[in-house]
């Protein structure tokens, strides 16, 4: 709501000693009030006390209550995630819950998802910039050569990240660098970020005659999908994979696993030629779903939810088929997870605290999994099957 | 967490008659105790009765609470929004209220933001399979030539939606086709789903001989990012422009318009050669914390977060500045937008209902923009300016 | 080879008024003598006058020879072009004749190719620059409302040259332009290039208060990849298809079409992770030869390799094998089409001048789908066949 | 043409023994002659004897005879290329050698072109097939660990291949491996595919249980432009750079460098947009050219076109401009450069043969710079310096 006179629009009212009390917030309600008529009777419900949120908010003033759909159980063979698992999954979109719910339940009587983490980075892409590109290539050179001292530096700073490997990208006069860390439980976009800001300044003061660096030359690509992050990973790299047993398919969902392959070949090729960041179905929405729920930064759906979908006919008509989520961003310790109801869904599935995060990474991966074989059997099922000429059989 | 014994896990309780009470979430929260040892003590505090829940969520046992921050204010002058803003944003990313609010000052301060919705459609992409290339063709022009009765058909299975065109996109024998509606105030996926699944059973069963469909060839691109998507519009093309002086940049947040501009060519480069998804900085973060506060669907982040960053450095040093959101997904009504906290925040921004979408896009586009200034102006004051040599300045 | 003193290297001999001769070639020759040390010996040896070259090159020196090798038969069961055909290939690549015409040999086995143009535009991207999004928008619409005066300023230019329309892609204060033309049987650059500068001068000078236009804003994209391109076609959108039969397959290229579509799956993967313009083998490579032998513009390479695979195996386990050229740009009259050998080769094709240029295309798209084959089995033969246990057969 | 009987059309003569002579050639101008009714007169038109030709064609019938210009001089200060050089180019367009001419002499009388090649790889991409993802992980570990003996075992085959290393890419069950060497003065894909080869068939031998490989999995991505290949360079990646006066821009062609950034922001914003490979002008034109007149393979412009473009406008208004092709892929040895017309191009270039490889790519970057440059000063001085109001320049 716009106010109506020139005078300028009041600063929101914020107490730079202690801020995070519900006193504070109610405040801050009244303010929202004042300024634009509404009382906010729900979002002031909140079931926790404001003095834990410092680190994950600032001008706090309630809560978005968002409805929390139980899904499952799935069953789940991964490295880490070993069970049965229901799943929490906080949406207001309905049918999406039911939708998933269907696909666990074929996924599970099929025996179930394998699950795995196969890689896993979190970076941050800071850029030199040098007078020429001999100028750069000597200074990518030489942080080649100096690539332990620089570790060392970068890891001084945190206790979990490792930095695994300096990416490097030349253009003209610009050396691009992608620091790969691992970062344990964490997200670690700060961690990463810290690290990569003492090895840059390291850098800049050791590298004979100097080099001028920004932190970020937009090669990370923090909080944006990115071909880069497809191919060489951000955050995790995860693999859903499942037979589909042609019976089972076809009594759950009534559909046959022949259409669904033969309807593969179609979204394949739609999804290429739409230049599309995942040849999947909706990956967004199990994600979406699953980081409200558990505290993931929802912003990192935009990266997450990046796919590579292989899949083949198997000779017995059996259908294989796996999901890569190529920069899966999650973590099970610091960011969101330790607030109440996000630090309770987490719990739910074993999955809070040190150790969580490539359990968590591979159910999410599994949820994924039932996602897209559920929708897909649904958009099949709506005409395909019941026509009496489908795609293929009569081709002469 | 998982169960040991070999018996299958149990199905999660529901009452198919009467399901969206609090007895059946709270049989719901025990269910989860039993089977996980969790026991849900804030995810089952909520302010509102689940009566109103079909329609948004299946299952369900309670909601996340996702603390609200309070930004602003932000001037817009829009054509629908117009005056000053107090932004909620949900998140659990520690500064992000902070920056974006950082960054709404500046450009409140210098005299706000213009903000316009230039296009908007929401699409359901079907694909007819025919036999061979020519007459995919065929049934292609058929269907131009039949744009009218196929308009009228898919029109009349829905009061807001308006069928504005077809594209077309030929890939061997298939003709996936590109239904583009206007959706009135709600984001339209369903809509445009219902009714251009009567357009495509019309075409099949007046077509000369038939034709084979599936209601999605995966060229939506639904709840998927894809370049298609930033060319032809999905959800709302808006843009958010503003010029930024040079003066208050500087005594606001420590940095030159020349310099910034100067960083502006490095991170188009770096977007360019990493084939990202936006050339701007962190759209990602503002739109899902507003998509959770105020019950827009969180998946459509993965949409939504597209953008062209457009910027000239004026003649006098200061910097006209424009961010494009060429997907971005939005509702006023219908989906999460009527629950109860979700309605308060549309509320506060006086969005809520029949006539709001476009000026909540425009108020998303602003957020958006703010943002990227700001984020743009931390990663640059953090070693560019303190140098001494600065990009460019002593190239010879 | 470079000279070595300090005085600026001298400037090539020109005649302004006759420069399309033995002679003013053979001064060159004897320029390049001096200035490099290398005397042109088999350069200067063409078959022709150089008369003939105004508008096809500028300061002549003599010829590339590019070797000829001839492949054929191949059967296509085009719209335009019907029967078998000998297709002259200008390569340097050894193999390359000899695996095209072993694709060749299987398609024509198998029934020849069938070969369709089911689009063609060709373009040219000017950039309304206004004051704001706003005015671009406006700008925008009044387009859309002059279409037809728009187009008869454009087509007042050219005798070949048709506006269908007028694609717009609007960011910040810009407005894309994409002119869609067709052009009979030239290429059409630079007739869509001068009907489109006409359209924009009058725009310009009609729309009220005026627009500032540049003629491109590199949205064409000329002799560029894009994925615009391949959505909304440049050139021609040719497909080429065939039913590739089991026995025959196996007969001479010794691979099962149950291998060479488990295949598809992966390389399709591959393709699509990896970003590439086509999710097929080597397009460019059949193009490239054909392009040099028949005067076409071997520049548009880039824009014309791209395309779109799409494949089904057929219930009796014969394949279904399609490419979709989206942008595919060629010519049968004007540009290099004219001069001697360029114009003996579209001959050989019953290509060359006015009507050609359908033909010429659908012959292309057939090529390249026999090369496509021919390498993919190669691939296949070199290892899986042979081995025992082989992909997915024994998966469990 | 085609042939109107049902008879099969007859296979081309060819003699096993000793085809590559003029006799043999003959015989198949004359079936060509009875087979389409053309009597070659200009393609059988040659300099040279055909026994040089085994390794380069098959099914030799003559030569096209591409137009060759002559450009330059064109200044560079290479680490390879020094000096002023004279360019010969082979195309039919008209106008193209004269405007990179105009280019390069800006480029020139600017102090010429620093260019430098900051990379180089030629790669083969093959993939290895697992059961699941576990398993193709493990794999993709033990390659890691065996890295040395890997490379032997590929060296083996090859005296200029040096494996760099192997970059790894998961999709499912799948290790996509990207195998990197430096060649010499080859492009070197056969020499890659040859010691790939050697080193799949060793992993396959000798990794415990086996392993499954197919030599392509579609992302080398040869003779396909790509986002890995613009990111991980294929051939080589090289960058020319040049200070362009402003004084001497606006003599020669009569634009501002001033307008010339502006105008580069707008084309930066339509490349991304468009989903180009080349956010610069059109290096495929001048690659082309090159490519045909001295022996590359012409289909590699798919791959050598792909680029980014980079420039900052400098305190005194000069302009800085850098293009980073990054997927060039030229060779001085082996491939068509031993050809007669196409030896002496290079010769005249002082590239030929052994150590001409690094030289050579930088002057084709030099020489795309050049033709950028007068590109982008051509469209501008169409119609915005006449103009009275300049983009941006009155923007208030």
């Amino acid at each position: 709501m716009s106010n109506e006179t020139g005078t300028p629009a009041p600063r929101i009212p914020r107490d730079p000693q202690d801020d995070y009390t519900r006193a504070q917030a109610a405040l801050r309600v009244d303010f929202v009030a004042e300024q634009t008529g509404v009382r906010l009777a729900h979002v002031d419900k909140y079931s926790f006390d404001p003095s834990i949120l410092p680190g994950n908010i600032e001008n706090f003033i309630g809560v978005a209550q968002v409805p929390i759909g139980l899904a499952g159980p799935l069953l789940v063979n991964g490295e880490h995630a070993q069970g049965s698992f229901y799943v929490p999954m906080a949406t207001t979109e309905g049918t999406l819950v039911a939708s998933y719910n269907r696909g666990m339940r074929l996924l599970t009587e099929c025996g179930g998802v394998k699950a795995t983490v196969v890689e896993q980075y979190m970076q941050r892409s800071p850029v030199f910039i040098m007078d020429d590109a001999v100028k750069a290539r000597d200074l990518g050179h030489w942080i080649e050569a100096n690539f332990e001292a620089i570790r060392e530096v970068a890891e001084s700073t945190t206790h979990a990240g490792r930095l695994i490997n300096i990416g490097q990208y030349a253009v003209g006069p610009l050396r691009n660098l992608r620091f790969n860390f691992t970062t344990g439980d964490a997200a670690g976009q700060n961690m990463t970020g810290k690290a990569t800001l003492a090895a840059c300044e390291w850098i800049k003061a050791h590298y004979p005659g100097g080099a001028q660096f920004m932190l970020s030359g937009n090669m990370d690509t923090d909080k944006k999908h990115s071909q880069i992050n497809m191919l060489q990973t951000r955050g995790k790299r995860v693999v859903a994979e499942a037979v589909i047993r042609r019976d089972i398919l076809k009594r759950l969902m009534g559909v046959d696993t022949v259409d669904l392959f033969r309807a593969r070949q179609i979204s394949q090729a739609g999804a290429f030629l739409a230049g599309a960041a995942n040849n999947g179905q909706h990956a967004a929405n199990g994600l979406a779903a699953m980081f409200i729920a558990c505290g993931q930064d929802a912003a990192d759906v935009a990266e997450s939810h990046a796919g590579v979908t292989y899949c083949q006919l198997l000779d017995n008509g059996d259908y294989y088929w796996s999901i890569t989520l190529t920069s899966l961003i999650v973590a099970t310790y610091g960011g969101g997870t330790g607030l109440p109801t996000q630090r309770e869904c987490l719990e739910m599935l074993g999955c809070y605290g040190a150790g969580g995060a490539n359990k968590f990474a591979e159910i999410c991966a599994a949820v994924v999994l039932a996602g897209d074989t559920s929708l897909s059997a649904a958009v099949l099922h709506g005409d395909w099957v019941t026509s009496h000429d489908q795609l293929g059989r009569n081709r002469k």
